[in-house]
């Protein structure tokens, strides 16, 4: 071959690896340089049963202490961090780990926020993961459900996926799927989860808090007790939002439960004003009530954000809801920032960081 | 002042700062390079309930799965790694956090053997942490138990500390240290963990497993599955120690129960004689019999060991047992691996790798 065949092959080779990596993705990535990371426990309860310990017969309560109700947080600061890191909160019957590898291997909001310079802390709710140890008692029961979550998160109809979704359909990614899911240790309690959120901004000072689904409701509560959260970034909040008393809509029927909205004092509720905040619906959301509950639960709750932005924006504040097909991108699921687009996603995060100046 | 006293003042700034970072130690030390880091679910069960899933009634169980029993596992991957990563298995009650920051917040073993060029897969063994989804049903109590810990780790006599002990003595580190702890969500099956391990050696290639206490016997068992496990370093294992049939040694009365080797076939056992194994010991271990059951319980865990590494060294195999305070090292509590003096408790690890050629 001729030197000038030789560099168009390798050319083309070239052109070609680039485009297997871009489809393989995770190994050909420059390295992440980080200052620190470790863990810690934040916040949390603790009683003291009466009584004296006797060290003899240890396996007896009586005069022994029992720690719970916090939060377990990972963080990881890069190299030349900006100035205000991410904090991310989970949903329901999920752990931090919806933020790190997605179902297919690829890299979670962590390593791409990580990458754009922030310092990111990942949380597992009290009661929940590595937060397991919980003031109060659960019953925890192998029930199956996960056809039950493939259509209530959107990835299809069972057994079939929705046509163009940004969900993988190799066996493998929705194995990996079903087992992210880990279960409540006591009963959901979104005041005790925005408690230790609250400690958590209390320890790291201002950030901004992302959240998933029933993540959402404690987000605004955590924005109510602590002014150090400076915005919130919203996936699919699916409950607990709250209006001021006088001002709760009606509640929403539909196939799946009936929504309500929460009523709290105005003066807790105007702290929502104060901070910018966008929520995020990805696609296949019926426009018209659907008898199937996965989908028409999905109805009611874009509804309830849109009341709920109007309600905020009122008094005077500054919410988004940005249904993603209104604006051109289509397929996602219930986890947007995991789904097969989610780096596109995370640009809309960052064009939200930069026009608010959260991104320094 | 003059420019001479400025500049001493500044030097003298300088030390005590030196001073105050040398002891919150975290944020001084040079950056983390990751090539990649992750997390993914390995090995587990699944279920399908019989009968067909009705997506109008989405709570009911028929015809849908449940996938359980699978381990939960964080890598970390530096850049230029070395080839056997490390794999690490917490111990009762804990999670992968045991290996992530100390209870004072200095680096654990995740950081420092990333530090010394080796890759990490902290793991959350099946029914615990992020892996809480078990086959099996399960019921959690608050029950206050923590003085129990603090004896039985031997961090003290509760409320004493041990002269000398190798632990924080600030309340916000005993805070953490209890925090730390997270319940089983299904029951303690050594046999289901072990297989979730077994199938990560799969996943991953050849490695060397680091255990801790309740840890040890799933990781003898995990090296008797499969021969991807290179080397074991094991921290005061504290059940589980098996033995060929007819070889088993008399069951070990304390204080605190009575320890019991378990019988298996000899072929199985041989599989323990290939690989390196060392066995490490904290300070605070009675030689003869006491009334505390928290210490001891470790008399005769020390004793079987050391009944088991003659055992698999009278096969061929190479076990060592290192009772820390017999080579000078004194006051190591239940958690070596995090004590103050968890660098040296690290160079000792690294010694046994190097000398079996296990960190080229």
């Amino acid at each position: 071959m001729s030197a000038k065949i030789i560099r168009r092959s390798l050319l083309l080779v070239c052109l070609l690896s680039g485009i297997a990596a871009a489809i393989a993705a995770p190994a050909v990535t420059r390295p992440l340089s980080l200052a620190a990371q470790g863990s810690f426990a934040v916040g949390g309860a603790q009683k003291t049963e009466p009584g004296s310990f006797d060290p003899l017969k240890p396996l007896e309560p009586a005069g022994q202490s029992y720690h719970g109700d916090h939060a377990a947080v990972f963080y990881q600061v890069p190299v030349k961090a900006k100035k205000l890191p991410l904090v991310m909160l989970h949903g329901a019957g999920q752990s931090m780990r919806t933020w790190q590898s997605t179902p297919d291997g690829r890299e979670g909001f962590q390593n791409i926020f990580l990458r754009r310079g922030f310092a990111t802390y990942l949380i597992d709710q009290p009661r929940r993961g590595n937060a397991g140890r919980s003031m109060v008692e659960g019953t925890l029961k192998p029930t199956a459900d996960e056809q039950l979550w493939f259509n209530q998160f959107r990835v299809g109809n069972w057994p079939a996926y929705f046509d163009g979704v940004q969900f993988p359909r190799d066996a493998e990614s929705l194995n990996q799927y079903f087992r992210q899911m880990t279960p409540n240790t006591g009963a959901y309690d979104a005041t005790v989860i925005a408690d230790a959120l609250s400690a958590l901004f209390e320890r790291v000072g201002d950030g901004v808090l992302l959240t998933h689904s029933q993540g959402g409701g404690p987000g605004w509560l955590t924005a109510i007790r602590n002014p150090g959260v400076r915005a919130i970034v919203s996936f699919e909040p699916g409950s607990g939002f709250v209006f001021p008393e006088g001002e709760v809509p009606e509640p929403m029927p539909s196939a799946f439960d009936t929504l309500r909205g929460q009523a709290i004092p105005l003066a807790d509720f105007l702290a929502l004003t104060k901070i910018p905040i966008v929520i995020y619906y990805g696609d296949n959301i019926p426009a018209q009530a659907s008898a199937l509950p996965g989908q028409d639960s999905w109805r009611v709750r874009l509804a309830m954000a849109r009341a709920w932005r109007d309600a905020v924006n009122r008094h005077g504040g500054n919410v988004m809801v940005i249904h993603l097909p209104e604006i051109g991108i289509r397929g996602n699921t219930h986890f947007a920032f995991s789904d097969l687009n989610n780096l596109q996603i995370a640009d809309l995060v960052s064009d939200f960081l930069h026009r608010n100046r959260l991104d320094r």
